[in-house]
């Protein structure tokens, strides 16, 4: 039995993965699989409409947002963002908490000036910085909800009089959160909502068409909101098995339920990391991400060894990302509470060998 | 039995269904999903290495292009090639030739000037214009291969001084070509390549990097072509199920014979349109596409009968698209002859019952 902490594409639970396979062979008993049916089929649409109404329903989405299933992952919404919000000649502030942050720096700086308010880059990224001045004038603040790679997560949100753009790739659905104190949020579906080549943005409406640029069709929110996500040919089986997902998510109870699990999930290995004195935490323990766990070991010529050990024991996905080394554990939605108890005994039983 | 002529997302070989349902479940003996592993695991790389290489073996495409796997189909490709090709106050000429031309040509207009210098509007697109000029200083030139809509195919690709552009969206690998002869081959996967997800871009690399303009990364075909595909998390699946369809079309004998395959599906279903009475063809024949059938009754009337007639026989995606009415039938690589002579069939019967 393996059990999946890779940081995405990631664990899906295993009967969405049967439901999927079932449907890749034929399609609600249509005859035909759902690799080969238009996406203008009423069967298509209604699944379409399923996976926006399950996003508006797990999140409590109020009125006045729209929800998008789109393509191009986060790093196409890094472009996105700025193309649709931000002006030529106006400023847009972002937090710099990582490698996903920067890189949507970066995009940003392409289309207007960019004011990086705060930035945790003096300790390795390690922490999230808690205070930094938005400027008013700015049209936006962007931040990453959850930094995968150094294992950082946000606790309390940003206050900011200025609209509040989110990158929630790796922590949406996992916690509750009020979608009103947000104006557009951004997920790439490969962690917690579905397999990669799917992208869910949440945008509030009157947010858009105020920058007077001209924006390619496919790059913008309003063509593909008037569209109802069907702009062009949708990424048709990454919808459906997002739908089947959140499809599960509901029916383990929603947001508040796995959100229980998440933080039981996380406390066991946290709680194991700092009793274990062979494994330390990367990162201020009042900034530990609840999705990605990240840790090295006191003596590091034993994370080979541990590796191995932890991958005999079928825990894949660990090795931590080059510029952090060590681990990483991802425990998104999916990955359940049995697979984090395997690991936790696999470093007491390593600890005993090498004690 | 179903018998598919949908337009798109289309038919896709049996055995590949059976492969990808397998590879859902369990993805090459790795106790994983597809949909599970992580997109830089060798198990994937290998994957993506593979299907790049079969798109060049199977097109024969030549040293000095490069072959990627993006997102976003046609559809972004209409913006993202106009954003790599055409500089600021440069002009870049086009054919308009239908729906995806006319689409084409609105996105091309944010970037540059754009002429179009031939249009067979005038007669609702029910051929190919022969006679244009181009003019040298065009940066390319950009026409659409075959016009799903509207049922036309170019048989002789434009000759020009110009590079040459083209969306090959719906019968890329259905026919020979000569890859020298262009200089930027787009295609959304959806027909002939994989399901919807996925798009095959070949493009020439000393075209590129020439406009001066600031390109966003995720539309910078020379940052995908460094990353090898991987810039970002790819559509793995679409990916995937791409790279079992390429490796059908290479075990049924490569481009060469599917073609075969192709004229003679096509010509079965054009020679019952010209034999029997009660149907017509819609464009010239000259210009008659091998992928896309399109046809009507003579009696109007009869089209929905027909329509019913022809479902019950197993034969559905017939109805023509509303700008034309009547029938398309698609006629993608994956379709077997004999779904053609069911449909000839139907025809027949029907003709005889309403003699």
């Amino acid at each position: 039995m393996k059990h999946n902490f890779g940081a995405g594409p990631c664990v899906l639970p295993q009967e969405v993965f049967k439901q999927a396979a079932q449907a890749v062979l034929d399609f609600n008993d249509t005859g035909l699989s759902i690799l080969e049916i238009s996406h203008r089929a009423p069967e298509f649409v209604a699944v379409m409409d399923e996976a926006i109404s399950l996003v508006k329903e797990l999140l409590h989405v109020p009125a006045g947002y729209s929800v998008l299933f789109l393509q191009g992952g986060a790093s196409m919404q890094f472009a996105m963002v700025p193309y649709n919000l931000l002006p030529e000649g106006k400023k847009a502030s972002y937090l710099d908490t990582g490698v996903w942050s920067k890189k949507a720096i970066a995009e940003a700086k392409l289309f207007g000036e960019v004011a990086v308010v705060a930035s945790s880059k003096d300790q390795n990224y390690t922490y999230i910085p808690k205070e930094f001045t938005v400027d008013n004038d700015s049209v936006y603040l962007h931040f990453t909800s959850n930094n995968t790679i150094f294992g950082t997560e946000f606790t309390n949100y940003p206050k900011t009089n200025v609209p509040l753009v989110c990158d929630m790739s790796s922590d949406i659905f996992s916690r509750e959160i009020n979608v009103a104190d947000f104006d557009l949020i951004y997920a790439g579906a490969q962690k917690n909502i579905g397999p990669a080549g799917a992208t869910v943005v949440i945008v509030k409406d009157e947010l858009l068409g105020k920058t007077g640029r001209a924006i390619p069709s496919m790059m913008d929110y309003q063509k593909h909101i008037e569209a109802e996500s069907m702009y062009n040919t949708p990424p048709v089986f990454s919808v459906f098995v997002s739908m089947l997902n959140l499809r599960w998510l509901k029916s383990k109870g929603g947001v508040a339920e796995i959100a229980k699990e998440n933080v039981a999930k996380a406390k066991a290995l946290y709680d194991e990391i700092d009793r274990n004195p062979l494994f330390k935490g990367t990162t201020a323990k009042e900034d530990r991400s609840n999705m990605s766990v990240c840790f090295v070991m006191e003596n590091p010529e034993l994370e080979k060894p541990f590796l191995k050990y932890a991958e005999e024991k079928g825990c894949i996905g660990i090795k931590g990302h080059r510029s952090v080394g060590g681990f990483r554990a991802s425990l998104y939605n999916a990955l359940p509470i049995t697979s984090v108890h395997v690991l936790v005994d696999a470093m007491q039983e390593f600890a005993e060998k090498h004690a």
